[in-house]
């Protein structure tokens, strides 16, 4: 019974996603899914990424929290636009979410559309939100049993980024470590090293959201 | 559908839970239910808690995690008894996963069984175990703003172990908000602060556990 139950609200979710995924491909617009723990660093992340593509791409952030506008009001101090979703206790964002969200971007006008999931290292990576890519955050003050002890996140995104490396002389946590759990639990995923504070290790990032926009953009063509 | 799905898993739930406590009261086992993110030091506080009460009380130690035996390993090193739940993707412990393991200790030679939730800021707040506290650990390089992002968890515990303090001078963090924040929030609830690393703080800790063993020890005669 209730194994039938989430069956069909994975499947309603499913049918949410390939909606919302078909409008991101009419529209061209490229869309990555930001999972993590709460105070991974996820907010401060996406301000530094909306500064750094700003004038070259426009841009758009869903923030998804269980309370409070207040990660919306970061972003939008930035100058994107960002819209706010309050899941009232629930524990992850579902593809219903952000269609319901969706009318209030022009999706003709934003590029790239940034969607910051609710902190939590479990339930999110089980939805599919219509995305073109899904990415985990991890930052070092969080130890690096993680990515063993939390493999359905990290098995089911394509990167990590690796943040808040400028307190890496103030912690145990070994990047190699982190790295070789990472190429045997998923290695089809790589992992980028960064701090979004200092802005360490920022390019990379950068370059790699460049380079999905390209892809994304020929595929569309 | 959903909701009744939902009452009917919490309203099982409640009846393991009760059926928990009364196991627990009869053996006069005070029990402690940690919950946090992923990362916040549960398992480096618990090690340090052990280390200072073992010899005085005899301690039983439960792990939740999603996958692995990396904590009950890390407590089995200090000499007390730990059990490891593994979840397999869960978000959360319930009750039944307690009464579960619960033959596996002699509750008549435990006086203080402590329970290590899955990290999770959202799903462990909503599942009674049973327990005799709740309480939440969130570190400070997480942020100011969780208190009031995840407002189940702060509402539902009824202390708050700040950890990692050693890390404030590196990060931006107000111990004065968060007090303050939580006052607002959760007028019933405290907050302590520490460095399970460093140890600086733990006597009050330590202390307001002793406590909370008399106080359950004297309204069990």
């Amino acid at each position: 019974m209730e194994i039938k139950l989430n069956t069909d609200v994975l499947s309603d979710n499913n049918a949410a996603a390939m909606h919302n995924r078909k409008q991101f491909s009419n529209t061209k617009t490229l869309v990555i899914n930001v999972m993590s723990s709460p105070g991974a660093g996820k907010t401060t992340l996406l301000e530094k990424t909306v500064k750094a593509l700003q004038g070259k791409y426009r841009i758009g952030v869903i923030e998804g929290d269980l309370a409070t506008q207040k990660d919306a009001d970061r972003i939008r101090a930035t100058g994107a636009k960002a819209v706010q979703i309050n899941t009232h206790g629930g524990c992850h964002l579902d593809a219903r979410m952000i269609a319901k969200v969706l009318p209030s971007f022009d999706l003709n006008q934003i590029d790239i559309l940034f969607i910051e999931n609710v902190g939590n290292l479990v339930c999110p990576s089980g939805y599919d939100l219509g995305q073109s890519h899904k990415i985990a955050v991890l930052s070092v003050p969080e130890g690096n049993d993680k990515i063993p002890k939390y493999p359905t996140m990290f098995n089911r995104t394509e990167m990590v980024i690796l943040n808040k490396i400028d307190l890496l002389p103030m912690v145990d946590f070994s990047v190699e470590e982190a790295v070789e759990d990472l190429n045997g639990l998923n290695p089809n995923s790589r992992l980028i090293s960064l701090s979004a504070k200092t802005e360490e290790g920022m390019s990379e990032w950068i370059q790699w959201i460049e380079e999905a926009y390209q892809k994304c953009a020929v595929q569309r063509l």
